[in-house]
């Protein structure tokens, strides 16, 4: 869909007007009409904004430049709290599809934010899928609960903001010469991420080794077909410091991506086949560990009953993310104490960030006390 | 061991002194000596107490008409929360081994009562078992956490106070014109329970059914060990209008329990067998349905995360309790939009109850706004 054809469509869905202000996309779109200030009803504005990445970034199976994303605000009482959902264009999502799910989603009938095991049960209900879409509603919600308590949700999650982890940064797939520039970029950050699954596994391993001995984690993103070779690359990457081995194989190849995790000696992270709880229901001696992503399950409230769930089955947690603002960043840091692993660097990857949020000290997740998710506006996006 | 051997042992464990107070067979124990009353550091103190019962108590293996309970306060920052731990004898613990367990936990070392996560793995950590004792400083924690945030766990927690469910009300094992005084005195409730499993099984139903037709909720109690006859009952039951069957085998015979689960009309609920997240684990296909219980498992924590993994692993869930005041009963409630199925008439059943918290009204749980678990004093227990 060409730029204005998709800016008709919004209009279509949503009553949006253009707005001429840069990175956004669409102006605002409000679901009801009432501009009163203070209204103890919940109002949802939502904004199709354009990421700029840094670098090309490539995967097993696309490359890009840009990722589209939605940012969310819901007014309560006086209060605000933003959200996100990040659409990389792989997993089915669009401007197109989230701003058709938002458009339907009517919170004016909630009469309180802090009923959120019914508002959720609600986008749930409203259509299958559009977890993103689902998130970018969820984030918001928690973050204006947070603000309406005043405590980050660290906090009333009960959990200890000196226990985040490290995150890794990812090293996208790329030539020699541009994988030794980013592991130079990479210099602030104790763990790298690096995407296999092309064919130059090794080169891609070993360039890195040529000018960092930092720990790796591997990401392959389904890429690999053959156990055996799996099986032998786990060998060779436990050889090179590297700490897990994420989704090796397509997520249907259960059977073999057990065998593999019995044999291997590094932990081997569920990340494609992780969506929902019923999927983790069936992961135990398949993987060791999953990897947790708001916008694969639907947001803050399922992600923190995936991560407990997880622990309470003995699995480790690594909680992961597409390419993002600081606002879904931040909002995945505050579940960061609970896991063992993070790879929150989405929003070190852009260029045009409209939050400011979490920070990386050292390489690593260090959280605030704002209350919510922890985020300003750096960009005023809304002006309603 | 006698009151007086009793005393003393408190005074060797706390250095407690003995006040005249009516009820409390303890004066306020302190771990720390500061006095100061606008503390940043958490202060525990707590006193045994005897819960005087209504009725004589009769299950299939006990009978008695006192429960031994420890009430326990946490302070901070000028904030005060209230915690319980209960001890029928059947569970192991007592007024000794709380106390002795009490004696040996210091919150000073944590510089914030949100810190729920660290504080609760510290508990787990000083002995195993203990959970009563180990409830009581979680209740005490989070009612202090829902003060200092101003809200109420089930707002916290993001459920509706509209969704608690009803809670049935225990007739004991009795004799036929006790029964029947019992189930008129039930009036207001909308379920009953009954305990079977002394061999007067038909008798119980038939006396109550005599006089109501409510639907019954049945306990056993692991009373019965044959299976066949198990499911002859569950069959008669389910003529008379029972709506589950709760712990009717011993929960070692687990192939025979799973057998029965799979066969019976009604559903099979485990209650003895269910303390910890790895029991729940075990569960699937065994039980259909499990009674969470705080001072089985540990406190507001840890029930709130086997809720939530029950669920997620498509049981039922009920939320239960010992004969407890108030407090652990109101620490409960805050669970209950979680459950379907609730047995929170504990402080129903004693007459010295002293805190008032959540309410029954026409045999529905009563959410209040209160921060915290709800509750205010109702005799004065603390004198600090």
């Amino acid at each position: 869909m060409k730029k204005r054809d998709f800016l008709k469509y919004c209009s279509l869905m949503a009553g949006a007007m253009i707005s001429g202000r840069a990175g956004a996309i669409a102006a605002p779109v409000k679901t009801t009409s009432s501009m009163k200030r203070k209204s103890k009803t919940m109002k949802l504005t939502f904004i199709p904004y354009e990421l700029q990445l840094k670098h090309v970034f490539t995967l097993a199976t696309s490359s890009r430049t840009t990722t589209p994303v939605v940012l969310t605000e819901i007014e309560y009482d006086g209060q605000k709290g933003y959200g996100e959902a990040s659409m990389p264009p792989y997993l089915g999502e669009s401007h197109e599809t989230v701003i058709k799910f938002l458009s339907q989603v009517n919170l004016s009938q909630f009469k309180d934010p802090f009923l959120i095991e019914d508002i959720v049960a609600y986008l749930d209900g409203i259509m299958p899928g559009n977890y993103a879409a689902k998130a970018s509603v969820d984030i918001a919600l928690h973050d204006l609960v947070g603000k309406l308590t005043g405590k980050p949700w660290f906090r009333l999650w009960g959990l200890d903001p000196e226990k985040t982890p490290f995150t890794s940064f990812t090293i996208g797939i790329d030539t020699p010469e541009v994988v030794r520039q980013k592991v130079a970029e990479a210099e602030p950050y104790k763990i790298l991420k690096v995407k296999l699954g092309l064919g130059n596994d090794k080169e891609m391993v070993e360039t890195i080794r040529s000018i960092s001995d930092k720990p790796i984690c591997v990401d392959v993103n389904q890429g690999w077909k053959d156990r055996n070779y799996a099986l032998e690359m786990a060998y060779w990457l436990k050889e090179n410091n590297v700490i897990f081995l994420e989704q090796p194989m397509p997520k249907t190849m259960t059977d073999d991506i057990a065998w593999l995790n019995a044999n291997s000696p590094v932990p081997v992270v569920a990340d494609e086949a992780l969506q929902t709880i019923d999927d983790l229901l069936t992961m135990k001696g398949v993987y060791s560990a999953i990897n947790i992503k708001l916008m694969k399950c639907g947001g803050m409230n399922a992600a923190y009953k995936i991560a407990l769930m997880a622990s309470g089955m003995g699995m480790k947690v690594m909680i992961g993310c597409m390419t993002e603002t600081s606002c879904a960043i931040s909002a995945a840091a505050q579940l960061s104490p609970l896991a063992q692993w993070a790879d929150l660097d989405g929003n070190l990857l852009i260029s045009n960030d409209c939050y400011e949020g979490v920070t990386i000290t050292d390489g690593k997740i260090t959280l605030n006390e704002k209350p919510g998710i922890g985020i300003t506006e750096k960009i005023k996006m809304f002006h309603n």
